[in-house]
């Protein structure tokens, strides 16, 4: 069965499940895109299986779900026994795969995601970006980079010693600021930051993602 | 093994947590207060098991976890087969499970804890609730319940005709802001949000909490 997506692939949450079905090895994935500059995303059809009017959503069968860190744990658990083991293997590496998703969702994305839109996307798209919302979110990033800075240097990855879904959550928000923004020096300056940084943004999955979204790889 | 809670129990994070247990019927663990209001969630000692200096984390034989819906998560899975369901039976029940629990993270919470922060908490600690905050944030929380009354006319609770996960992150920041606050109406308006937060606070596992955390019941 053909699972849809729909949404822009560069968008970063939309990039979250792509990179996801790409590790679990599902190509066949139909990928729609919504015009976010024309409103389609609060459009009463598209209101009508995202009712917060945000992208993506994904249509697998008769089922439609939408959230993006939901969808990429669902493929994760659907397609388990494919492709890259997202999980870890014990209840354990579980639990804290969860812990390290949760703060990518509550302490990493909030800074990093305005940091991508007022630095790399407003300017695509002709805007001016918020300087006074750079200037204040760049440190709050700083501060959770500290965090991973101490914690990769015990661990090569996130959750230990193992690439899970933690980390890939947190490739397309970072691969846009480092690759596309100026704030590439907030993770160079921090090593076990930049070679985390460096390991997940050379994955395949990365490189895929980025060339459907029209990125430079 | 006894599970260590640090945290206080009126925190709605850590509510959130000793819900689960409840509902899991764990009753086998030690809550060990921090008490926010001396720092002690910045102290050295917290931040080498809670790095963002934020309540709860738990210990678990060897074990530290913190972020709490990773904890609840995590306490849902390892007792599967003890006490309340709270992920459903089907993959699909999983999935929207998932759904409505990063819809609870992402658009609930933060309007929520803001109004909890300033209209309860606050004013209990003798300080004054910043009305901007307060002004700003009420519609942005009942935009979100206007979602939850279209789909709560749809099924009983939130992922479903099955109470899950998913409803419960919701308990303690909707006790306390309609148990303690003046936000009652906002939920209270909504027939369907009404029936459902009658349904999920009259649980005994809330009322344990509410107990446990000293609140009215
Ligand atoms: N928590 C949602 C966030 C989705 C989100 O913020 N999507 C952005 C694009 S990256 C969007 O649709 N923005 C338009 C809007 O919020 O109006 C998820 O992870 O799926
Ligand atoms: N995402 C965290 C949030 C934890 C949180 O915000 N805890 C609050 C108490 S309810 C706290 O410790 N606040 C103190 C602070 O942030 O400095 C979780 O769910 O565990």
């Amino acid at each position: 069965m053909t699972i849809q997506i729909h949404g822009p692939a560069m968008s970063p949450n939309v990039g979250r499940v792509l990179i996801t079905l790409f590790e679990k090895g599902v190509e066949d994935f139909q990928l729609l895109n919504v015009d976010l500059s024309k409103g389609e995303h609060k459009s009463p059809e598209f209101l009508k299986n995202q009712p917060f009017g945000q992208v993506p959503y994904i249509v697998d069968g008769d089922v439609v779900l939408y959230e993006s860190r939901a969808i990429a744990r669902t493929i994760a658990t659907k397609y388990a026994d494919q492709g890259t083991p997202l999980y870890g293997t014990t209840l354990t590496e579980k639990a804290l795969v969860e812990q390290w998703l949760e703060v990518e969702a509550q302490n990493y994305s909030p800074p990093n995601s305005a940091l991508v839109w007022n630095t790399v996307f407003a300017p695509m798209f002709g805007m001016t970006g918020d300087e006074g919302v750079v200037a204040a979110q760049t440190p709050k990033l700083e501060s959770v980079l500290d965090v991973y800075e101490k914690r990769l240097s015990e661990s090569k990855y996130l959750a230990g010693d193992f690439f899970s879904l933690a980390d890939l959550a947190h490739i397309p928000g970072s691969f846009i600021l480092i690759k596309m923004g100026q704030k590439g020096a907030l993770y160079d300056s921090r090593p076990h930051v930049k070679a985390w940084v460096d390991s997940i943004l050379s994955r395949p999955s990365t490189q895929k993602w980025a060339k459907l979204a029209g990125f430079p790889q």
